[in-house]
């Protein structure tokens, strides 16, 4: 049996775990979903039987993986193996050892990096980005995360660069539950347009959104909720998906006459759901905000799709060992 | 005698020349107002002369200079010598072979470079960025230029980075003359804000920016009329440089949540002038907009000065021998 890699990206709604073969070939995979209760200890826990569950799937046992790759969302400290700060993730607003945890209850090395990172540079070793020297992902789902590739290395400046999310592009405009007054993520992040649509809801506007949501079994509005009622015409959607893709052209188009990359990827929940309908609808929305409109770069769609996260965070180990 | 290097700064409004030793001592300087008539042949002629009136002030002839640096407000083609356009000089809206024009009246080695790009080098080699690794230069003048150095080279992209003027603040805002709509430049450029203090003149608004223009003999309001307006407390001169530090502060809130640098360098006429006093406010108006407003990168002041787009060109001369 060839050497078995472990992935998992942990969400706020579900933990992802693949088990690759040494060709990068998903050989095993589970979903759990993320334990909103009783703190990090269940997390931890539902992290270990994801990853026991695709280990299971490929035929192996996780002591005999060659190292587990995680992927969180928040700040993470990579050397030390902690979760520093996840506030998407109920009871890690404190740091935490991740690393140390996974490492003990399932026996073998354990790597921890950023989601948005590990997804970004996914794409560029294997997916979207793998024949691209500079890249922005942006990566659209509950929050927009992004990683910027140039010379084909993620630039991490003094720690926390990418935060295209955060940049303002209407001053004065929406504000973000942080405060933080104008910026892309408050028109696009997910949990911020379904603020909106409740609100909405609230103030008398007709919407089949929240009916969507209970056919579908969920207590969100999730990517998939947002895709049925766009497809089935929901005016609210249609305005608030619309606003959505407006905010991320802006900020995209403006990294671009900062940078002048060679192109956008696009990935995260949303993203990966829309695919390349989305990818060029961004791209038109782009063209008024673009300094040179007839040298826009191709806005292209993340090509690992929904196992994205986790295949990325399994290139951890290769790079560490 | 040591080795003379000379630099041309070649603005919309004045050409600035100086001859340095070895050392990047100043030991000869010219100043001459840019020709708005006639077209290239008569720009040319000024520049040339600048060159011999800084020369003959170090005490040489220009055929005895190692060679000659000059930067180029537009966009230029470096290795063949052109300029390629430069909508802020008369004459220059198609490719001129300016190196090669400058070098038949000089006989020297003529070397060629965008002016914001040589400033901003400048700055980093012998000025404020001489110990940064990683800044970004906004040159806040008659447009709003900006370059980013990045692990201390100057990042070009495909070719165009840097058009941090041209990044969206403001969604449906301020038009440039261009078309673009909302953009820093829109609000903080000295040509778009002279548009605007004549729109409100017209409005009916008053201030004494357009006396104090005539008092000190100019055609435009130059640098030198806004600091001297904002000093003598103008209602309308203070309301146009707080929109214009407001949205340079977005903007530059904005790049170092996308690259997380260790610093902002402001310079161009009307950053130079206004000094560390202005490169506080603006700091400080940065605040609301940065991710991590309690780790907020120093702004500093471009140390060259005045003279510092010329120094800045003639660096091109080592870079190139």
């Amino acid at each position: 049996m060839s050497k078995r890699i472990c992935g998992v990206d942990v969400g706020g709604t579900k933990i992802e775990a693949v088990v690759l073969n040494d060709k990068h070939k998903v050989c095993g995979k589970a979903r759990l979903a993320t334990p909103t209760a009783d703190g990090p200890a269940s997390v931890i826990n539902a992290i270990i039987e994801a990853i026991k569950a695709a280990a299971d799937d490929a035929g192996c046992k996780t002591n005999e993986l060659v190292g587990i790759g995680i992927g969180a969302p928040g700040a993470v400290d990579a050397s030390a193996g902690i979760l520093v700060r996840a506030p998407n993730i109920p009871g890690f607003d404190k740091p935490y050892p991740l690393a140390a945890a996974i490492k003990k209850g399932c026996g073998a090395p354990v790597f921890l990096g950023n989601d948005v990172s590990v997804a970004v540079l996914g794409e560029r070793d294997l997916g979207a980005g793998a024949k691209l020297h500079n890249f922005v992902g942006i990566w659209w789902g509950t929050g927009v995360g992004s990683g910027i590739v140039l010379n084909r290395e993620l630039w991490h400046g003094r720690g926390a660069a990418g935060e295209l999310g955060h940049t303002v592009i209407q001053r004065g405009g929406l504000a973000e539950p942080s405060g933080m007054v104008g910026t892309m993520e408050a028109y696009a992040g997910r949990r911020n347009m379904e603020t909106r649509a409740r609100d909405a809801v609230a103030a008398g506007r007709e919407t089949n959104l929240f009916t969507l949501m209970e056919q579908a079994g969920k207590e969100r509005l999730s990517s998939r909720v947002w895709q049925e009622a766009l497809e089935a015409g929901d005016p609210l959607a249609s305005e608030l998906i619309g606003e959505a893709v407006d905010a991320i052209a802006t900020a995209a188009a403006n990294v671009i006459n900062i940078l002048d990359l060679d192109a956008v990827i696009l990935g995260g929940g949303l993203g990966s759901r829309f695919g390349q309908p989305m990818a060029d609808r961004i791209a038109a929305a782009m063209q008024p905000t673009l300094f040179q409109p007839d040298k826009a770069p191709p806005v292209l769609v993340a090509a690992l799709g929904d196992l994205g996260g986790a295949i990325g965070a399994s290139l951890l180990v290769g790079r560490h060992l």
